[in-house]
């Protein structure tokens, strides 16, 4: 059980959506359309996956986290530890 | 007590640094000087400001978070969400 | 012509490596992978498409614009208003 | 003259009000305000540094940009170099 189960659905839809678009912005090179028009389907999939990170980081925190918290110990502060540096690489990405 | 109280210090450090640096802006734009140093400037003091709050935030969810979660219940279901709500801030400035 | 032409076969190989990036993230997804792991590869793969973005504007100043602001009059002011948004969406996204 | 002049009123005034919101987050760390306040105040700045820059940048490329590609050669190529760096930077701030 990871903290996403409940969305799996919903994440694989945006991921699939994401790499059609991803495939899309490629054709577009290929197809020598305006550099503009391309530059704004990549700020568009790249809103998309910041979507899809804080929704796993979301899930992730309210479950892997908190249950590791309520337990305590060392899992807890490892689990808090690595939800910290997701979050840093997340917020500088 | 807040999850930030142990860095307290630094952050105040930290803070006071990039006050610094923004009236430090505003005086290179009153004294006309070249756009990409000003814009050099706006970028240190704009990283600056995401170290101060990825520590905060890790702290928050190191303590709050953490010991709302070892509680359980509404409250710590509450922490939660504000935590993601605030992320999702952050990731998105 | 476009600004991109002298690079498209490198933005077209960094388009299809991402590609292959998302469809592994929604593997992972799939198979139920560890949601830390998960959100790692996300952020590569936001840093290789932000590289993306950053290539195409780069060769879209250095040419497009810099041919249009060459020749001056309304459609140099638009190509500067245009790449002004697409930065801004950049910035933002 | 720089490109920012006609915009240096509505930069200083919004430079100082990011410089006030600094220093009220020290005294809101300093008063042990709740965390998750703070963030929210940090976020906020963020945000009004980033529109500065969007509009020094805006105002470089319509007018130090624009006239040094109008000229050409040497001066105008390093112009939209050091234009691509500063781009660079704040993408990735």
């Amino acid at each position: 059980m990871n903290g996403y189960t409940e969305n799996k659905d919903d994440l694989l839809k945006r991921l699939r959506r994401a790499e059609g678009q991803v495939r899309g912005i490629a054709r577009m090179v290929e197809d020598d359309k305006y550099c503009i028009d391309i530059l704004t389907q990549v700020s568009a999939v790249t809103k998309a996956l910041e979507t899809v990170a804080l929704s796993l980081l979301s899930d992730h925190l309210s479950h892997c986290v908190a249950e590791a918290s309520a337990e305590g110990g060392a899992v807890a502060d490892e689990k808090i530890r690595e939800a910290n540096a997701a979050i840093a690489r997340l917020v500088r990405s």
